[in-house]
């Protein structure tokens, strides 16, 4: 935690100018169970890439909806169970929510928790595919108190 | 929570190559009350995309600013309130804080709440509009103990 | 967190069309210590903006690996400290976590700490530089419970 620290990294650059740049859309629609249901849409976005033909460039996904997010883990059946109860204990289900007061949905909740997850990640397209650590996907999380078809947006800028 | 389950997603592709990408670059500048003070700034961003004439695309925004941060939510007074609650929570503002014996300026919370919620978020734009929920908003909070002018970088790619 | 407020920002919009965009690819290694551990790495975003040769546009950085993540901070001892403590109470190191039933590695915390902060974040460039605040770096942070050397992939759109 000193302020002082060498640091040991490397930096390698690589360029393109002037050649076409692609732009890709896409969506992916999950049907996911009641929240928190974790849902790994790696397979679905490495095949968006291999369809686009870019070879490197980024990946922009976002999920349309402010009771789920997007973010990265180890998808096995532990860390899910622990990155569950983590998002749970961020935001009880079963403490009282202003905004249950107006809507009486029951989903207070999710909203909290979706918002402190964010919506968005940015992965980077190398050689035609996402690039990823080996125990690396990325997921998109239900966090609504009933199943729901889960939409997520997609744009692939890249040459 | 089972590893294996079954994916019932779809997917689309529309690509396009060969066309001008343009490239936009923007500033919102947002005057916030004392932190946690939650603005919503997603008829600014829809403004900037109407403006840019960009049919298909990414908004990346960036609070620039170490106590702001943006994220998503359902802009109403109950969800405000219960993030509002759920932010003080994670960072008590009434805590000791090794920042403030530096620098004694009463924020050591507020910077703390930031770097967790994150500073960027990443929109699609389709049609000429960033695609939200229905019930989603793009928001930039002020974490701060005081009002702050927060500034939100914006750039737009897409064609 | 009244839901009526005035809004007093102001928004700018400059625009360039038809101009090539440039695309960078690029990799910074970062020597890591035990987690949590929390590295600056503006410098080495600000030079590969440099050698770039982009004036305008976005850095895009993902962190590759799943107990690592990347999020904006003040960068001093201070804060250091108190998003250390913070990161730790997100996800205590000494609680049963499932995942280390199964793999042992000691490390279920930080897997839960790295999802909670997101791997990626998008910094925009104006005049040959990121865009952050006087006092705002960018950090990679290691949540792991061994040293490592930590890749962050970049790619940087612009003109």
């Amino acid at each position: 935690m000193s302020a002082l620290r060498l640091f040991t990294g490397q930096i390698q650059v690589s360029s393109r100018t002037g050649v076409d740049i692609t732009d890709i859309t896409g969506q992916i629609q999950v049907s996911s169970r009641t929240g928190v249901d974790i849902t790994d849409i790696t397979g679905q976005l490495q095949d968006l890439v291999r369809k686009s033909d870019i070879v490197s460039g980024v990946l922009h996904a976002t999920c349309t909806g402010s009771t789920g997010s997007l973010t990265c883990i180890e998808y096995e059946p532990g860390v899910i169970a622990d990155l569950t109860r983590a998002v749970n204990e961020l935001a009880l289900p079963d403490r009282e929510y202003e905004h249950e007061k107006a809507w009486h949905d029951g989903n207070g909740h999710s909203h909290v928790q979706a918002a402190l997850l964010g919506p968005s990640v940015s992965i980077q397209i190398r050689s035609r595919k996402c690039v990823l650590g080996t125990w690396q996907q990325v997921v998109a999380i239900n966090h609504d108190v009933k199943p729901r078809t889960r939409k997520i947006e997609i744009s692939i800028l890249g040459i």
